[in-house]
């Protein structure tokens, strides 16, 4: 990406993004660590899985926010380009990594199915080929190149919100009833902010660039990335809790007293 | 090695794929700890050991990737030598400490028999043999120093693999049905990815050096890393839980509740 000159506002507004989504990450790892006892043994892996999530995205911000950091420096009250890169490909390589894991969670804690391993291979697979289709668009300079590679790019990708929202949709009937409404609304947060991914990712192609289209990039991508993983990862954890509930499991120092009933 | 001028994108995969490395390294290390205490005791052993692997092995690429931003220099658009050497070394300390490791790990989630001490010493000897005659093939700047430090090297990464292999499949029959699976597939894991090391290692051999051999070589070790730490780690997760699932065992907490029947 070429980095246009940016004014402190919109220098900052993208750095304190950055920063927002470390504090998120973190404080989505130890949540999700602290309470991973009080879920009933069934539902750990989901709620393991959304830390793992929380800790990679958690390092990739960290270097996100000092690439950003030192790609620009401030001259005569502007924020300029210093001539060392920006690197955009952590993105890519965080995605890599969590895209995969965060369809694992959501299929592991609805338990969707027995033998639900076929369906996070295919997943995991769609979810590689998305990523790795989408990059050449995402670091080439003109708008032909990133229109194609967005274009393939968005087939692996609607076929994950697809069977996502088909299988979830499917669960639904065999949920109790107060996990039936956080399913709707896990499978409204999934679209509302997968989403945001192509919107960001097409904002130079629709004439929206220099300043403006790098601000709006990536603060898109960062205010994506925290509502997919540590807002997400909270309501697979607020879907455990009621699942446990559902089951009558208690974490066993909690059995047999009325102020150890309540998982949350 | 001699350090080949890079172009941006040849340097960034590079340095791009050391970062995915410790991305994993350190969500494998997250996950070994935190699923430790759903397999049942026998196995957690091997679980332990994958956590100090991917720990050692995090420390390492976080130095290998800071040895490597601060070998080169951005000039004039290309990636030159800054005149600080690339501490390719790191690779080998981390072997010398993580091989025997992975090798004890294997043993150990296949309690492959009693007395299994006796092969993890052998093998541990034979991993520091392989690593300790490898390296000074690597520093040499000729091919006949690398090619006759290499062939001395393939002979312990020959015994290793045939131990491995042997008795890898000796063990199958006593195994339960879908460990045996796992197993055979861990089998071929692990010469898939340590066939990567001796490839990357004769790349420069083959005429094919330079900028190209660089990235090839680093990109390798890399991917063989991954695949051989973290991936391997996780594939002994699913046979330590598959193998607490044919042995009857539950968490504490899990017992007699039918929610928490199952382990993943």
């Amino acid at each position: 990406m070429d980095l246009p000159v940016l004014t402190p506002g919109q220098f900052d507004l993208v750095s304190n993004g950055f920063s927002l989504a470390i504090a998120a990450m973190g404080a989505g790892f130890i949540y999700f660590v602290l309470v991973r006892g009080q879920v009933a043994p069934a539902y750990r892996m989901a709620l393991t899985v959304s830390a793992l999530v929380v800790a990679i995205a958690f390092y990739h911000y960290i270097r996100i926010f000092e690439s950003w950091a030192a790609a620009y420096v401030l001259e005569g009250g502007m924020y300029v380009a210093s001539g060392k890169p920006f690197n955009d490909a952590y993105r890519y390589v965080d995605w890599l990594l969590t895209v995969p894991l965060l369809l694992t969670e959501a299929v592991l804690v609805l338990r969707l199915k027995k033998g639900s391993g076929g369906m996070i291979a295919r997943l995991s697979i769609a979810a590689v080929l998305m990523i790795v289709t989408g990059y050449p668009g995402e670091v080439a300079t003109d708008t032909a190149t990133r229109l194609i590679w967005g274009t393939i790019s968005t087939i692996p990708f609607l076929y994950i919100l697809y069977v996502l929202w088909v299988e979830l949709g499917r669960s639904l009937p065999a949920q109790p009833e107060k996990v039936r409404v956080l399913v709707r609304n896990l499978r409204l947060l999934l679209l509302a902010t997968w989403g945001v991914y192509p919107i960001a990712y097409l904002a130079p192609v629709f004439g929206f660039d220099g300043a403006g289209a790098a601000v709006a990039l990536q603060t898109g991508y960062t205010i994506a990335d925290v509502l997919a993983k540590p807002f997400f990862g909270a309501m697979i954890v607020w879907i455990a809790f009621e699942k446990t509930r559902a089951d009558g499991w208690q974490p066993a120092d909690a059995r047999g007293s009325a102020a150890g009933a309540a998982a949350d």
